[in-house]
This record gives structure tokens, C-alpha cells and sequence, in this order.
């Protein structure tokens, strides 16, 4: 039973229980839904801290913000209450939070001059942001009503207002949401009640496209029940919690239906706009998957190519503009530690041949003092290859310098430095120099010697490779014996394919000596001849001869998982 | 319950069953038992095939062989008997078939005017061959009381006698086994009854051995408890019987024990002996391990190679000659499909500069008519090695020509061939040479193609890499989808070390177009960029983010297992 169900304890001792927990797991929702209870019966000056330190934690939480807007509307602090709407509008697309807003400005504003300019002004915002949300039928039909109860004198004014009117309907009803066959009743009662002859042509003309826009409506209707929009952004344990699992799996089908254009049209403009606010909504909820930050900015660049295809340059840009938006909204909030995105971001201004940008994408991951990364060595890597590719060599180096000096940095980046020269400047030379540098660095690790040794090997330089074998595995070199192993194994492997009888059995007999050191060597003579006789996948025992051997053993224990790219 | 204890059914009823069954598996040791439960009861003309078929499937249970001969022998067949003996004897060293086999001589031998003769000869033989056996006692004790009993006329007869029988117990008293204490007692009191006051004195001097004996008799009874040396050789099912895995642990426990030389005897001869012994008696129950056979063949060597540094030229041949014809005996039977045990034993006669004796047992394994191996490659490919090593490239290369020709080998050879050419004659142009000629033929087969590109990637040539990639995924190459997959993602690791941002796009994007094609497209576009961006071991995401893009999977899926050797 949890803890916050028990009914013997008073409420301050749950509210200190609570705390004690977030202290230890910021993630509880558990906990904090016993400190919102709180907050929500205290005033808002006492709870506004508590009410910071929630939206920080979850800031795309349009339930969160809206308790929190509320409790300042009670205390009647008008400015702050701006100024959380300011921080949060725009960033959460939650359709409860924009009512809120709404009807924050209907309430407080009426006796401002210019409210009717600004209560539409509202509306048309919030339409323009969520007026396609599935519940958005109460906003376009309060839109309407306020627009209708607007006072009109003269014929001029009125027929304003019914143009006014008449637009918002045509929108509304166009839109598949829930009630929306009450504002097509509306719809046409309004325009019976003007015109009838005039209204019944106008209605017939909308009919069949209302009649496409009622059948998607129900598809979207069952495919939302299944999403809880209000569920807070929290740190994916692994493995997944059901419930997660189910809202993830819930949210790609409603994706994935909406970029099926089940409306069928031909405006891909709008489809687009469906597809991303479903993207856009579903991250408020699932900010920290990766996967679905990428497959909506690639989703826009694809919209793009698509604009730039039919030579409309500036759709084409603006697409890209709004990807590369959505890529910095990314890495400035769930995907802060994320070098998958980074990467994907960097390539993206990269490809549009924004390459100063690019290259500022790769400086802020490698920042020294955003700290991000642990082990930055990958990005370090990329920023490599990426200077190769856009500005040479030259300054592909620079990076590779760099990074030497960053002591959060590991042996794969002399790896991959080595390879760039050899595979790019084609200079065995500074590869091997490279290499080399290397060594008296990682001369203990296991990983970055087989990476040479892969390089070496391949090389065909059969006097340079047994030089190299013969330094690290030298006694003066202090590799522990069983991290030598698989050296060995490649020390035989490199025997077999180029050495005589004689080469390849001392090889063998000083690897047969290690596994003796070891105390390994019982019974396992006979597993290490097998290495010596095996090529590619063909091995010189049946599987089942292989089994009752206990092969199998010895290739996992022995093997590394290093190969060089 | 199993059907042979059924009560209900008939005896015959019985036997038709386990003949049934026998047809489908020749293991079944329990149909066996039913079948010569009814040979015993017949006579033996009537079940002579019966056991014929039992010791051809059972070789070197002494056991089986020994049912035969008592049956034969009951039958009077003396002149068959013998040839049986002939057959088994040396081969199956059974302290049960020996000592049938020295009782078959006493009783029948009795009449014969050189029956004296004939039995000491039994008996030597008998002890030289199995006179180390834990169970010997009764052979040892039955030749001193033969030896007793023969009439001696004269002092000089008598001396004789004396001097025959005293070196039997000599022999006997230094061995441990069981009941040996009685031995020694008897020996005390025959040497006491010959001539107290030498008597004495000869037994002290042989006393501290004998202690040392008595000791080593008790371990070894010990071990010897939980091995069944009359258990049928069958062959391990996978995975293996408890009953399997429990006598293979209490034989190399025995092994062991021998190899330790728990006599700490300097005499290494000995030593030898017994632990080949130990090791012979264990492969006429365990015949199918692999490994117990080499283990074996390489400690006769290892002996070999201590008289070899002592300079003892006879011990030397004679230890290396015994190795011989351990593997020898091994591929004629348990091991006659198992490759490892010929390259060991070509490797082994290679050593020692047997060069015509390797290429023989090369020669067997790959003879078409003896069939004894599905898929060769593996043994032309050392048949190759073997000869580039002893007889130049030009041998080495008429093996290729020769495996080429056989319809059985796959295309693994010519990866071994391509690459024994640029690692041993260092030419790129032959080694390209072999690669295309095995591409008109493995030209679809996605293991072969990518050992080609390994290699040709590694030669760093862009252009010929590139010609080769769009060469085999081009449309007319008519590779599976699904098999092109590993290739693809060579072809972006390649382009994503060497190529521009633009070759590395397009590539994934044809990529791309075949996981859509395959329908695997869905929410995977992720997990394919991630391939773009790793870099060894690096990954551009955290493990829990991985897991969470369910990168494993993909990772499994698209693995290839091939790497050059």
C-alpha cells in the first residue's frame, strides 16, 4: 500500500514524507502530487517557490502550469500571471492551459477599452497555436459567440461582423474535433437565419467536405482516448514502465495516423502542421525520446524538400527554419545530453550549407563548461569528421589537437585520427605517427592496441607488425595477463595467416603459457588449438563436437568487441 | 516406465521392439541389452552375426567383446576364438577381456606339449600391456602360482625358478593396485622361506617403496570408484547425459591425478605409461572427445620432447612414434570426421618434418571417396597453408586449383586464397584477381561480398571500394532485400569515414529505401542514424537511451558475423 494512501498518517507527516522522497527521486509523481494538494490550500506566496521548483522539473506540464497560473489569478497577481503565461504559452501546446488563458484575458480584461481588440487578438493566438487540438470545439464556438455579441451599427458594421463570423465558422468546420457537428448545426443555422437561399448554397457547397471532416473526426476521437495528454515528462526507467510503454505505442499510432493525410488533402502545408502538432504534443508528454525529437525534424526537413522540389523557396525555408527550431528546442531541454541529436542538428545546418552554425552546434557539446558529456570522445570524433569534410584536413586536425588537450577524452579519438589521415590524406606516415602518439598514452589499454593492431595487420607489413606485437606484449609492458588474451589471439590469428610451422607454434606455446599463469590452461589445450585452425565463420569441429568442448566459452570470454570502423 | 521392464509383453515381443528401435538409433543401450540377453540364451551360430553387429557398433567396449568370445568359446570354436582375440586384444585394453583371455589359454592350452611356454607368454604380454591396471592383482598373483608350480629338477632349475618368480613379485609389489598388500605379503614370506637372513634384508630395502605404493593405492582406488570402464562408447548426444558429464569429470580427475605423478617416481617412462594408459582406457568409453584424444597425443609429445632436451634420440622416436599412432587411431576411428584431429596429427608430422606423411593425411581428409567431411573449405584452406609454408606459393595454389574443382567447397576458400596472396606474396593484383573470379560465382552471397569489401576497404582504394559496392547492390545483382542490409551498412561506415556529407546522405537514404521496401521502415529511421554516427565502441547515445530506442535489436539483426581473418 502506499505510502500516501494511509490513512493514520496526518497530512504533515505525508507532506514530509513526500519531501524526504523527492529529495532522493525527483520523479515521484507520487510525491508531488501530495505537495500540489498542499500548495493548492496554502497562498500563493507561501507556495510559489513550490510551484517554481514543479515547472521546473516538468516544464512541459500543461497541468502543472495551469494549477500554478490559477493559484496566481486567485491571488488576484495579474502581472505574474502574465508573465507565466509568457514563459509557458507558447512551449506547451496543452489545450486546458490555453482555456485557461483565454479565459484569464475575458475575465480580467473586460474593462480595458480595447477588450474587444485583445480578446480576439487571443482568440485568433490561440487558434492559430491549438485551434486543430481535438478539444478545441469550446474555443472556436466561444470565438463565435463573443464575435456575435459584438455590438454593429449600420449595415457596414454588420456585414463586418457576419464576414467575421462566417470566417471563424468556415475554419472551425473544417476541423475534425469533438462536437464539431455542433458548430456545423450552429454553422448552418447562422446562415439559414441570414440568407436562406444564399446560406442553403453556401452549406451544400461545405456539406461533403464537413461530411469527411465528421467520419476523420471519430477515427481521431478513438485514437485519442488512448493518449493522456496530461501526463507529466518524467526520465524513462528501463525497463519501461507499462504505462509508458502503452502511451508511447498509443501516441505512434495517432502520429502515424495523422501522417496518413486522413483528411486526403492536397494542402500539405496543413497536413504538416496536423503531423508536427501531434509530434509537438506528444513531446510535452515523452520529452526524453530521442527518437521521436528526430523523426519530427526530419519530418519537417522532408516537408521542406517537397516545397523545394515544386521551386517554392520560401515554404522550403520556412520548414527548415522550423526544423532547425524544433532541433534547438531539443538539445536546450530533454536532449541537453544527447549526442545523437546534436549530431542530427549538426548535419541538418550542415546540409543547408549553414557551416558556422553547424560548427557552433558541435563547440556548445564540446564545451568544457556546459559539461553535458562524460566521455565526449565521440563528439570530439564527428567535429573531426565534419571539419574534414567542410574546411580540410587542416582544421580537422585542430579538432584532433583539442581534444588531446580535453582530459575527459579516450583512446578512440588517436583511432580515429590515425584512420582519417590514412583514409584521407592517404599518408601511412601520420597514420602511424598517430598511432604511435597513441600508444605512449594507451599503451596498457587492450581496446586501442587491438585497434592498432587491426591496422597494422591489414597494412601487410609483416616486420612492423610483429615489432608492434612484441612491444605490448612485452614483459615491461604490465598488461595484466588476462587483458593480454586476446592480443594473443591476434598475435596467433596474424601467425597463421602469414608465419611458418615454427613462428605459429611458439606463438601458441607462449599463449598456452599465459592461460597456464592464469590457471586456465586445464583442459583447455584443446579450445585454443581450434583458434589456431579456424578462418572466417568455418570451424574444424561440428557444432555439436563444438559444444561438448565447451567452445563456446572460450570465443565469448576471449573475443573483443573492438574492430575498427 | 520403459518398455523392456513391461511385464506384459513376451519376450519376443521384446526383441522385435528393441530391433525397431535399434534401426532408428544405434546408441540404445537398453535395446542392446534386450538383444544380447537372447544372443546369450541361443546358440552361438545362431547369434554370431548378432554379435558381429554389436562390435562394430561398440568397437572398444571390452564388455561386448568379451560376451562374444564366452559365447564362442561355450561353442567350442576355439580357431574363432582366437581370431576374436586377435581383433580386440591390443586394442581394447579391458582387464576383464585380458584375463578371459588368460583364462581361454590355461584351460584350453592344458594338453598342448608347450603349454609352459605359451602361458608365461600369456602372461608377460598380458602385464606388459595391462600389468598397471588398478585390478591387475589377480593376473600377477595367477603367474607367481604359476610360476611356482613348475616343476624344477636341480639346484640350477631351481635357482632358475627362484630367480623368475622373484621378479615377478619384484614387478607386481611396485605396482598400485588393489589387493597389492596381499601381494606383498606373499612375497615377504616366499623370500623368508627362501632364505631368511637375505630375505630380510631384501625386504627392507624394498619396504619404503612398497609404503609409497600403498599410499598412491588408496587414491587411486579412490578415483577409480567413480569411473565405469566398461561403460559403451556412444556418441554425446547435446546436451550431453548427467551420466556423460559425470564419467568425463571422474576420468579427467583420474587424468589428472596420473599426470601429477603421484608415485614421485624420476622415472618419466613410467610416468608416461601410466598416464597413457589412464588416457587409452578412457577412449574406449569416451572415444567421441575430441579433445581427450589430442590431450593425449600432445602429452606423448610433450615426453617426446623431454628426452629430445636430454639428448636421448631413442626415447625421443619412440614417444613421437606412439603419437603417431594414437592419431593415427584416432582418425581411423571415433575421430574419422573430426578435422581438428587431422590438422593437429598434419601439423604434428609437419613438425617433425614428415612433410610426405602431412600431405598423406591432408590428402585423406580431402579424398572425395572417403566423403568423410560435408563441406571441405576449412581443410583445403590449411591443405594450402600447409603447403605455402613447406612447399612455396606454386603448391599452395594447386590446392586452390584443386578445391576449385570440388563441388563441395564453399566460398570461404576464396577469401583464404585472395588473402594468402597479399599477406605472403604481398601481391594486391592477384589477391583482386581471386576476389572477382570467386565473385562470378558467390557473386549473391552477402558473407563472401563482405569479406571482399573488408578487404578491399582496407586497401584504401576509394574508387575501386565505391565501384565494388554499387557492383554488387546494384539491381541486377539480384541480392534479397533483406540479405542487402548488412552490405548497406558497410557502405555507410565506409562513406562516413572517407565520403562528403552529401555521399554519406545519399547512401542512407537508399538505405533507408530498402528497410521501407522490406516495411521495416516504421520508427526506425533512429536507429539507423545511430549506425551513422558510432565510432568503435562509442555509441551516441547513453545504454538506457539505446535500450530505449530498442537499438539492440537492430544491431543484432544487421551484424554480420564474418570479419577477415
Amino acid at each position: 500500500m502506499s505510502v500516501y494512501m494511509r490513512e493514520d498518517l496526518t497530512r504533515n507527516e505525508k507532506i514530509q514524507h513526500a519531501r524526504r522522497i523527492l529529495n532522493e527521486n525527483k520523479h515521484s509523481l507520487d510525491a508531488w502530487a501530495i505537495l500540489i494538494q498542499d500548495a493548492q490550500d496554502k497562498k500563493i506566496a507561501e507556495s510559489r517557490e513550490f510551484y517554481e521548483s514543479l515547472v521546473t522539473q516538468f516544464p512541459t506540464c500543461g497541468k502543472f502550469w495551469k494549477i500554478y497560473v490559477e493559484s496566481e489569478i486567485k491571488g488576484r497577481n495579474y502581472e505574474k500571471v502574465e508573465k507565466l503565461f509568457q514563459r509557458c504559452l507558447i512551449k506547451v501546446l496543452n489545450i486546458d492551459l490555453w482555456k485557461c488563458y483565454l479565459n484569464y484575458v475575458r475575465d480580467t480584461k473586460g474593462i480595458s477599452p480595447s477588450f474587444r481588440e485583445k480578446m480576439a487578438q487571443a482568440y485568433d493566438f490561440a487558434l492559430e497555436k491549438i485551434g486543430m487540438d481535438v478539444y478545441a470545439y469550446t474555443i472556436w464556438n466561444d470565438y463565435v459567440t463573443f464575435l456575435k455579441s459584438v455590438d454593429a451599427a449600420g449595415s457596414y458594421a454588420e456585414n463586418q461582423k457576419i464576414a467575421a463570423v462566417r470566417k471563424v465558422y468556415h475554419k472551425g468546420i473544417m476541423i475534425p474535433m469533438i462536437s464539431v457537428e455542433i458548430l456545423w448545426k450552429d454553422y448552418c443555422a447562422y446562415e439559414m437565419g441570414i440568407n436562406p437561399a444564399l446560406g442553403k448554397s453556401m452549406i451544400e457547397g461545405r456539406s461533403r467536405d464537413f461530411l469527411n471532416v465528421k467520419r476523420v473526426t471519430k477515427e481521431l476521437e478513438t485514437l485519442t482516448r488512448a493518449v493522456d495528454k496530461n501526463n507529466p515528462c518524467v526520465s524513462p526507467v528501463s525497463p519501461q514502465s507499462t504505462d509508458e510503454v502503452k502511451q508511447l505505442a498509443a501516441w505512434r499510432k495517432l502520429i502515424a495516423w495523422e501522417r496518413s493525410n486522413p483528411l486526403k488533402t492536397e494542402d500539405i502545408v496543413l497536413v504538416t502542421r496536423r503531423v508536427i502538432l501531434a509530434y509537438e504534443q506528444c513531446l510535452l508528454c515523452l520529452g526524453y525520446h530521442a527518437d521521436l525529437w528526430y523523426e519530427a525534424c526530419a519530418y519537417l526537413e522532408q516537408t521542406s524538400r517537397t516545397f523545394s522540389e515544386r521551386g517554392d523557396a520560401h515554404l522550403t525555408k520556412r520548414f527548415l527554419d522550423e526544423a532547425s527550431a524544433l532541433y534547438e528546442r531539443a538539445i536546450q531541454t530533454y536532449m541537453r545530453s544527447n549526442m545523437l541529436i546534436y549530431f542530427a542538428y549538426a548535419d541538418f545546418e550542415e546540409h543547408r550549407l549553414n557551416i558556422d552554425k553547424a560548427r557552433s552546434i558541435y563547440n556548445r557539446l564540446l564545451d568544457v563548461n556546459e559539461a553535458n558529456l562524460k566521455d565526449p570522445t565521440l563528439a570530439y570524433i564527428q567535429a573531426m569528421r565534419f571539419e574534414r569534410r567542410t574546411d580540410g584536413i587542416k582544421s580537422a586536425r585542430t579538432i584532433f589537437k583539442r581534444a588531446r588537450e580535453d582530459s575527459r577524452v579516450n583512446h578512440q579519438i588517436y583511432v580515429a585520427a590515425a584512420l582519417m589521415e590514412y583514409y584521407c590524406t592517404k599518408d601511412n606516415n601520420i597514420a602511424f605517427n598517430i598511432f604511435n602518439l597513441g600508444l605512449k598514452k594507451y599503451g596498457q589499454n587492450v581496446d586501442y592496441i587491438l585497434a592498432y593492431i587491426d591496422y597494422m595487420t591489414h597494412l601487410n607489413e609483416d616486420h612492423n607488425a610483429r615489432v608492434l606485437f612484441e612491444r605490448v606484449l612485452s614483459v615491461d609492458n604490465l598488461i595484466a595477463k588476462q587483458s593480454q588474451l586476446p592480443l594473443w589471439n591476434e598475435f596467433l590469428k596474424f601467425e597463421s595467416q602469414v608465419g611458418d610451422l615454427l613462428s605459429i607454434k611458439k606463438v601458441e606455446k607462449r599463449r598456452l603459457a599465459i592461460y597456464s599463469d592464469l590457471n586456465e590452461l586445464e583442459f583447455r589445450e584443446t579450445l585454443l588449438l581450434i583458434d589456431r585452425y579456424k578462418f572466417l565463420n568455418l570451424l574444424p569441429c561440428s557444432n555439436d563436437e563444438l559444444k561438448l568442448l565447451g567452445y563456446k566459452d572460450t570465443v565469448m570470454r576471449n573475443s573483443s568487441s573492438a574492430s575498427v570502423t
